[in-house]
């Protein structure tokens, strides 16, 4: 198994990025700290004559990255009860890379992955957090992706989450899948 | 009454344009298009001892230009199930604000506003845009604001929202309150 | 098109089947007012010897009568922001006719069916009856039929449904369609 | 601590039971099965002259022994993506109570609980049992209950439960705070 860990935290070592790191600690696993790089947002092209315009910027270079491996983890903070917006930037480029003819296969290889989402967030993500897992979830179904599983911790403060045990041991049962 | 639409498409005249306009013409309304601004991602710096940092951006501005209107319309595409990034950006810096010693009582401003969202998108968003619709009840319920309505839109190709009369139904009552 | 409209109020004139008599007015349709029958609990028995009992109740023959119609309305009142318990009980016992012998063809029948929710709350029902929308979806998922469609209205008091336009302008366009 | 659990399953050691006992084995608690009552529908007379009738039946007294308690464990299997009809049933006439000259503080008691809501489902439950919990959040707000956790475990076939380990971890953890 080929991992990559799409990190959509905004300073290092958060909470999400210390829970990320219970999961993936002695397994090779690609980290891509969307923090980083430049990804600007999408510019909806679909109906222009001249189509999507190369936004010179670090996304397509991800995009190959993360092709290559057949298990993604989306790992994000958990910000106004979704996740972040360089994430949420991240995932709308996709709707130009289904479009881009460099990515032909684009979705094909997309759908043959497995996807996981660590989350962390301070104000009772346990509830509030849930409807962006459906939105993760309508995300994977569209691209053809399988959801395979999702942990959601509590942390607010520095380190918090080393508190939330239960956080921690979905995270080390994730460990031994992986 | 004095209304701010916040636009987070990323096209001039897309479908959620075109439905807010039925909603606010013949309304003095301040349109604000988020694709025309600088807006940094936030840099998560709540726990750091110097505090979050001036980005240098057009963020501020648009603080200064919504806090002095009554009624926040946020119109934003559904993208990948979700609002815009560039929105998502923009409501991610108010965790900044909320800190920030210059603007002190923006929590208090906030809270005494009422705000609609306007959404429109291409696949099923009946149904696949509730998720978000719960995301701006949670966002508002942190602020304060009153959600005090949304319209959710069906439309992928240019122009295709003049056939949701439904919509449109919902656009016109709209109109009549505001 | 053939019409069954499965009722879950408790009592006549209630909001939701005000809202729903809109829909069907001038329609020819088959009314079924759960109300009026025996419908038990299921008593789970799909991991016992025995397999599922026969209630000796009303639920066959009320599953025999839609089963004949290609579009089911589910009408229900908003209660603890869900279906009636009166509802959930009769959808809970599909899990026994799935079983049921004498009903072979019952997942291939509802999946040829397409359905529509209307639904009538007082508190917020256009947000905090969007959980109960979701369920529906994925009931309608499991079962194979296609969701087309939902009114949620909003009333509490006798008839307040009717200051509620912007639900009536919906049944009104639902009528057109059926 | 005084702790009642009411047991929305219809079969004696379902999953749902069993994950319940690892909750609260060695601890003091009132069960409560509801499937060992008889438990009415309601029937809505909030806006008759003569209000709601008595139903006969043995809802009151389940009432009379959950009000003396000060946590409430709701165990209920996943049944079509929610909570059992029977389950369903007894909060539905929650309704009645809130109007019932008998119960003066009904809410008002209530208010000072602690509510665990405990699930047991066969079809992706961490994902599709979401609109569940946050119906029960808009319940327990109502009511004014605290929603202080809940564990959603994956089982279908008999004692499938015990091989969830996350799950049996959770009623771990919450036996301990219990």
């Amino acid at each position: 198994m080929s991992i990559a860990v799409i990190d959509g935290g905004t300073r290092p070592n958060g909470n999400t990025e210390i829970l990320t790191n219970h999961v993936i600690q002695g397994i090779n696993a690609e980290r891509i700290y969307l923090r980083n790089y430049q990804i600007q947002p999408i510019i909806d092209m679909r109906h222009s004559p001249e189509g999507f315009q190369d936004r010179n910027d670090d996304y397509n270079s991800i995009i190959d990255r993360i092709l290559s491996h057949d298990t993604l983890i989306f790992s994000t903070p958990i910000y106004w009860y979704s996740m972040s917006g360089i994430m949420k930037n991240f995932i709308d480029r996709w709707s130009q890379t289904l479009r881009d003819p460099n990515y032909p296969d684009f979705k094909k290889k997309m759908a043959a992955k497995k996807a996981y989402v660590i989350a962390v967030g301070g104000d009772n993500p346990s509830i509030k957090g849930l409807p962006m897992i459906q939105q993760f979830q309508y995300i994977f179904d569209f691209i053809g992706i399988e959801f395979a599983g999702y942990i959601i911790g509590n942390g607010n403060k520095p380190e918090e989450i080393n508190q939330d045990i239960e956080a921690l041991f979905k995270a080390e049962q994730l460990q031994k899948k992986l």
